[in-house]
């Protein structure tokens, strides 16, 4: 693993467990002020946006939130990266919910800066392909 | 726009044409034989079950397929690269869908080649957001 991307991993480790710690300005301190968010809503675009997508997330909360993070892998040169991982989502009223995100960084004034985060659920529609599949 | 971000860019809109024209080896063509895929099914890897989830899509075609990108932005070093767009995507048995696309890319023997891409379809309680927030 490259310096870049140890210091990636680091980013999304911390900022996943700022999410299960409630810590909002952990959340917020590597992201763009221009960041591009796709997730819920569909397309959330600028810092003060994301942020407010946090409030949306902890009025949800039920219980001890666990953001837990899996299958992380960075891919970096020395000025643009991307990474994707798995999460596993704990605490809210939505129960358990299993993520997929693709997190996108550039390197500005050498610091490593999150401009793009892509997190999806798969769609409920994976559970009919399945019973199809079972069915042949 | 760098040469880098413009060679990206048609790469993207090249695959795109090619699924409206179902021309399957012009889909495959700049991928990585271990391509990561989030989309439907959840987790794809690898070239060959990257293929298969076409013969699903194809398979669900009803008229001609529109697959149109909007929106699209680069992001690229030398070496690595990301990609977002939106798609709407017309022609299949699912209707008009709108997706959101994250492509990851890294020149390999001086060559952009694709090994991520995550698609995703919003939330549908992005209405409810929606409804909520004119009902305020």
């Amino acid at each position: 693993m490259t310096k870049n991307e140890e210091i990636i991993r680091q980013i999304i480790l911390d900022w996943a467990a700022s999410i299960s710690s409630n810590d909002r300005e952990g959340i917020l301190k590597d992201h763009s002020p221009n960041i591009l968010m796709y997730d819920f809503p569909s397309v959330v675009q600028g810092l003060n946006a994301y942020d407010e997508t946090w409030d949306f997330f902890f009025r949800e909360k039920i219980k001890e939130i666990h953001f837990d993070v899996r299958e992380l892998e960075v891919t970096a040169s020395d000025l643009v990266a991307f990474a994707t991982c798995l999460i596993r989502c704990e605490g809210t009223s939505a129960g358990v919910v299993e993520l997929r995100l693709t997190t996108g960084l550039k390197k500005i004034d050498n610091k490593w800066i999150i401009t793009h985060e892509h997190h999806s659920v798969p769609t409920t529609d994976d559970k009919l392909i399945d019973e199809k599949s079972e069915a042949k």
